[in-house]
């Protein structure tokens, strides 16, 4: 037999189990979605390269899947990229159909990128992101219905959170206090390194990109800050008395925390000074959500932008959003044994046979059983007991439905509970309240 | 401003409500093959280009989208294709995996695929297929389940469909018996063309490919043949009697009839002897269905094959499947107005405000309503009232609850149905059941 076939590095196949998990992942947030308004958009796998460049930086430009068409001469430059983010191409929809647009405009969307990293551990060449967004509204409703969603999902889920919530504007004073305003942008990117490579670290690569031994010292205590949400938030007022966007960035805090108030919020949620997150498009509050019980770093995060579509010349509009990450939500759920077990098989019952006769009386009970919405398989031939069985447990069907000449004479089946192991004779009234 | 941007030639955003409604016509066939027991998976979007190649004739190689890294060269010959079909992948993974499958192994898979074809109306190059195969089996059952499927999906709908069946082995006994048997394909591809071209046009492409006169006209009775099913296949056996092969196509013809006799299928079929579907590696019953009472082609089709898996060095594995397709299905619903009309919204009420205090109120009502499961939506500001109603308008929201100052000290929202202009005003029990 040749060679067996296999798939390019970095993708994967997802069989039965897992995609029935992974569509409770996404169903299970997609209802919480829909319950907030949000709703559903697509766009296409393949974007004009034009619209792709630039926007993720140098290093991102080379992570691009570039296409070309078959018939196209490998000298012609491929004008077509594959999706990198699901943020781009929706920067890009909403400048393009903004007059069809009802604004605030609340969408979620859930489609596969691609990126041409090298594969490793946990990350892909092809992965699915799931992104939900608010945007052409600045009010902090936004923020407060994005916390709400990700407290509903988890809670839906089963899987134990903090949310780290920070603020770019308070980020943005702090570097100006400190006497060093034009360098946010390299606090930020060091400081968002702070869980992986400890402060000793930070501090050095503060340095390096310039700041000196005296604002690194008046750093510290800011990024040592403890105690409670509103004594952070109080410090802060002291500290960053002398900006005006710090204390902007306070007050939006506060505004939030008095919102979450309001709807009685239970999430566990931390003011954490030291979440940066890396991208710069981010000029309000920023998010990211860690599981309690599993060492997996961010499973959720997000923020506030001011300027997303300026990139495609529609300035000025604002919006809000989160990204739920698929692959590591199933991670953590695998890990704590959190998946429902009725996930391993969509089957109800599957009916096995002792010959042609049989099967056709099987055929009209399937017939009957599915009329009610019971998923039901007929074994398709009267083959050897033992492997009709055989399939029902491969596929963890929970019952067999045994068919003989008795039960046709006595109009029934033979009902045998595939965990017990429990038979019994029942007929099809007693049959379909039992699955 | 700058120039718009816009997305690539033959490819699609989906806005909120077509998105609404491709779910609507995807969950209706999900929802039909769960009954069955049949188990979702996906494969990656690209293929290694081996897998690809070859596969869909020198036409279909042309077509394919090549994928190149932004790192390599473009000298560099591109080792990856953009999947084209649902069919080569599925082959490809029943090989890979096979030691981990249950046979029969029944699966669907709904995914896009992509074809550099030269977009027109109703073609393009990106779009979503829907695939659902039972494959290990040479059971007959398997075709009556697809049949099944079919009649119960259509139903669902609520589109009246008639389907054609004809079988690949009874036109390879017409082949022999007419004594060109080695021209079965040549035969095949001429009269699958019929509907199009009509009957003359077939006939000059057969004289064309080398048939002679005598054999054209042996032909004509056949493809004429009228009357009812068991008219056909009475004839159908007096004219292939010398033909082994074409008597058992017969036989098998006899049998899925038989078998949906048995399950009373209600379904309009039609045995066709014209139909033939291009794809040579069908080997024993064919399927196209078309809608009724819609001018546009084949909306689902499919049939038997027994070698699928030969390509990957698998042979021998038989299997039957069918493929819904989703851009024409959405076709006839739309132009036969069958969307159900709730897909216009998700959202069930707005909550428009007059202030602060009452955006907050709002909120907590919002969260009782949502822990009912009911989608409600607050407007994020206390804005114009006439702005708040456009949005509620502008997003088909049925109903919008107003709160002003009176509302709050009764305890009430003032509830407007958007449909009928009637108001009145509700405390929160009074509220829900409402919606």
């Amino acid at each position: 037999m040749a060679q067996k076939p296999s798939i390019p590095k970095g993708t994967r196949d997802f069989g039965q189990l897992e995609m029935a998990r992974r569509n409770y992942i996404f169903d299970t947030i997609k209802g919480v979605f829909a319950l907030y308004g949000f709703q559903q958009i697509e766009t296409p796998s393949m974007e004009n390269i034009g619209t792709l460049m630039g926007k993720y930086g140098e290093e991102g430009d080379k992570l691009l899947f570039r296409i070309q068409n078959s018939g196209e001469k490998a000298a012609l430059a491929p004008e077509k990229g594959l999706r990198y983010d699901l943020t781009v191409p929706f920067a890009r929809y909403v400048v393009q159909h903004r007059e069809e647009l009802s604004f605030p405009f609340k969408r979620f969307q859930i489609q596969p990128v691609w990126r041409a990293d090298r594969p490793q551990k946990g990350r892909y060449r092809e992965f699915y992101q799931c992104d939900v967004d608010v945007i052409g509204s600045d009010s902090l409703l936004g923020e407060l219905e994005l916390i709400q969603i990700v407290e509903e999902v988890y809670r839906r889920l089963g899987i134990r959170v903090c949310l780290h919530i920070n603020n770019r504007k308070i980020l943005a004073g702090i570097a100006e206090v400190i006497g060093a305003p034009e360098m946010i942008v390299d606090i930020t990117v060091a400081i968002d390194k702070l869980d992986k490579i400890g402060i000793d670290a930070v501090n050095a690569e503060l340095k390096e990109r310039g700041l000196n031994d005296e604002q690194i010292a008046a750093l510290q205590p800011i990024l040592n800050l403890s105690g409670t949400t509103a004594g952070k938030l109080t410090a802060l007022k002291t500290i960053l008395a002398n900006s005006e966007i710090g204390l902007k960035g306070v007050e939006e805090m506060e505004e939030i925390f008095r919102l979450l108030d309001i709807v009685h919020c239970t999430l566990n949620i931390e003011l954490d000074l030291c979440l940066a997150r890396g991208l710069n498009y981010y000029t309000g509050a920023i998010f990211e959500v860690k599981a309690l019980d599993a060492q997996i770093g961010s499973i959720t995060g997000g923020g506030r932008y001011d300027n997303l579509t300026g990139i495609f010349g529609l300035p000025g509009v604002s919006g809000v959003g989160i990204s739920f990450g698929a692959d590591r939500i199933y991670d953590v759920l695998t890990e704590l044994d959190l998946f429902p077990k009725e996930l391993q098989s969509t089957t109800q019952v599957l009916f096995a046979t002792f010959g042609q006769d049989e099967l056709h009386y099987a055929l009209r009970w399937a017939k009957e059983l599915r009329a009610k919405n019971i998923a039901v398989e007929v074994y398709p031939e009267p083959t050897k007991m033992k492997k009709q069985m055989g399939y029902a447990d491969d596929k963890k069907i929970p019952y067999v439905a045994i068919v003989g000449g008795n039960e046709m004479e006595t109009h029934t089946v033979m009902l045998k509970n595939m965990t017990t192991g429990e038979q019994k004779q029942v007929t099809l009234d007693e049959l379909w309240p039992i699955l």
